[in-house]
């Protein structure tokens, strides 16, 4: 039996996590289930910007790069975010963005392993993920990009040329997640290397780089980490591989005396080396405030809470009989849901237009993200009665929601 | 004889580019001769960023994607830059940083001349064109950079394994202008192609890209077109060449069409395909703001101005017996005066604690730079009665200005 509203909102009540919700700004009439695609606005964030664009820059000018502490901000942002993905400090660094990113730690990665040659992705990573990984092995002598069909095809595919192996932490359409330190293990067996895309993990629950023994990772400031359109993103290198790795984007931010102006690079100590051009700032300062929230946020306690709202999901669209491709194990499920729909979407724009906003995912595919820093059980609860009401009332079939050439 | 504080005055009044300050805001008590390392704020890009932080964030969501038009901003903002630096429409998009964008147009160049191998730069370049110069011949196979000594060493390396010859338009130490058109002819009479880094000439002068028949250019956001410190940069590539380029960076936002989440990547149609990840939307959007001013510049006026206020400095200043390493003819002069001084670190310390901001570069260089949208003759006259009384009373040899370790 599924709960009622009432009761969804006594759990809420004792949820010390529900209370957190506090901390954002929503639109009033929406249920924002998109925040795996860009996170919500924390209610501090505007006049944090404000005073970083009329006070350090309008006013301090050049000066604050360094009164402003602008010029550790990189490193600093990289520090704060570790705790949250498992690493100690001095192994991430916050730049560029997660494309531009995961090249860099693929050229790393590639030329720790100079006898190997192919590198490893699952076909259904986001497509940036390969469309790079392409990019970087059509740059290495040799190199190749070879395709598993599903990540349960990696042992099959491991092998002595195996350089490095792409996977993502949890799959962007089904919400599949991997067992991380399990299959890290096999491609270090494999004699490999291992880049891991955390965009749909990081901030959603608790990930372990350095407790896994994995080596380098990518992910992303504006999903669940809330870093505003384009935030910045964020690299991983283990502090083992930093001393031997040259990552191809060689830019004077990753010089070890970038203001001694040499004409031969020289990379930085550290993750610094990560670094290429001028940070990006107004960028860094939006997740810099976003990450004030995640001081006060248990993440052990929201991975609890993720699962109760995405169990709650799951069990009351369950009457209305889509199909859902992601997993009902706990193990094995992020922290959103997708769910099979001829008409997706149609069904999500008509769901849109009540104010119910996930996403679509081609071919057919609607994806509902539940992020429990602002999302309570009576968000799910009102979101599942909305999409049980179009499809009862077949709104969804008015032309205005039909698709019209590419979904953008 | 060099003019009074009041002739100076009187010229100000009579100078419609003067007015174009007010649409700036600067600080009390503070002359900025730095506006080459970063801009100064326009009046109205606070207001624009909160209401791009405030509503387009937080209130429209993922939604503003569409709605705000934040997916055309890339490619509508290089079209505003454009006039700026002599391009038609649909050869410049604002993205990433100048040294990523570098990477990306000369891993381009590289391709369109497969069997030459050999990328001319200048020693006295900014190092970080020099870095990444290194990091992508570093990748091609049998690629290498060659320094050019000076820039009027050009002639005696071009050859037929010249793919291609990096240089900036204007030097960041001297502030020496190359001589675009005839620069670009000579390189491309020997076969190859040409990247202009624009950093220090985009917004201090006209440059004119389509005309010199240029091939590849990159620059900057946050120098003279005032985007905000680490704005996103922007890079030109000539229509003929489009339709071949390949650039490494290949991420998903320049693939042809990136909703679809295929696999194989597709270069988008144009200048599109040089982007790579997610855009930066608050970078953008001040960088947007920014260049609502140059709706009402003319830039041969700006040129014009510009030129006398560093005429102007050059004449105030000579009675000092500086030595100027900054060229006197007119056309090989960009938008900064350096003068060379052996304390000139302490000197420039002394300087700033008067309110001048002008900024060092080793090992002796003092460099003050002249933007002419919100500098005017009497700030230059100041400026340099500043730089006398520095000077005169010996200020500069107090222990709170002396050089401790590394600049930053």
């Amino acid at each position: 039996m599924t709960p009622t509203r009432a009761a969804c909102a006594a759990l809420d009540a004792a949820d010390p996590v529900a209370a957190l919700r506090d901390e954002f700004t929503l639109p009033e009439g929406v249920l924002y289930l998109d925040g795996n695609s860009l996170g919500a606005l924390p209610r501090h964030t505007a006049a944090r910007i404000a005073a970083v664009v009329e006070q350090e820059w309008g006013q301090g000018l050049i000066r604050s790069w360094n009164d402003a502490g602008w010029y550790a901000m990189p490193r600093g942002l990289g520090n704060r975010i570790a705790p949250l993905i498992g690493a100690a400090d001095g192994q991430v660094v916050v730049c560029d963005s997660t494309s531009v990113n995961l090249f860099k730690v693929l050229g790393a990665a590639l030329r720790l392993r100079p006898g190997r040659r192919t590198v490893l992705a699952e076909h259904a990573s986001f497509p940036t993920d390969l469309y790079i990984t392409e990019g970087v092995t059509g740059l290495f002598d040799g190199a190749r990009t070879v395709l598993l069909p599903t990540a349960a095809d990696l042992d099959r595919h491991l092998g002595d040329d195996t350089a490095v192996v792409v996977l993502s932490h949890a799959d962007y359409r089904t919400g599949e997640l991997l067992d991380m330190a399990a299959v890290t293990e096999r491609v270090h067996a494999a004699g490999a290397l291992v880049v891991w895309d955390l965009c749909h993990t990081a901030g959603a629950l608790p990930v372990e780089l350095d407790r896994c023994a994995v080596d380098f990772a990518v992910g992303c400031g504006y999903k669940y980490l809330n870093g505003g359109p384009g935030a910045p993103a964020f690299l991983y290198v283990a502090e083992r591989h930093q001393a031997d790795a040259r990552q191809p984007l060689s830019g004077w931010f990753g010089h070890t005396r970038p203001f001694a102006f040499e004409p031969g690079f020289e990379p930085a100590e550290g993750i610094g080396r990560f670094l290429t051009g001028t940070p990006p700032l107004l960028g860094l300062a939006a997740l810099d405030a976003s990450l004030d929230v995640w001081e006060k946020a248990d993440l052990t306690a929201l991975r609890a809470t993720s699962l109760e709202l995405t169990d709650l999901f799951l069990a009351l669209v369950e009457p209305l009989g889509l199909e859902s491709v992601t997993p009902r194990e706990h193990a094995r499920r992020g922290s959103h849901v997708s769910l099979r729909h001829p008409d997706g979407y149609a069904v999500m724009q008509a769901l849109i237009a009540r104010g119910v906003i996930g996403d679509f995912r081609a071919p057919d595919l609607m994806r509902f993200g539940f992020t429990p820093l602002y999302l309570r059980r009576t968000d799910v609860f009102d979101a599942a009665a909305h999409l049980a009401g179009v499809l009862a009332s077949g709104e969804w079939q008015e032309e205005r929601f039909a698709r019209k050439g590419a979904v953008t």
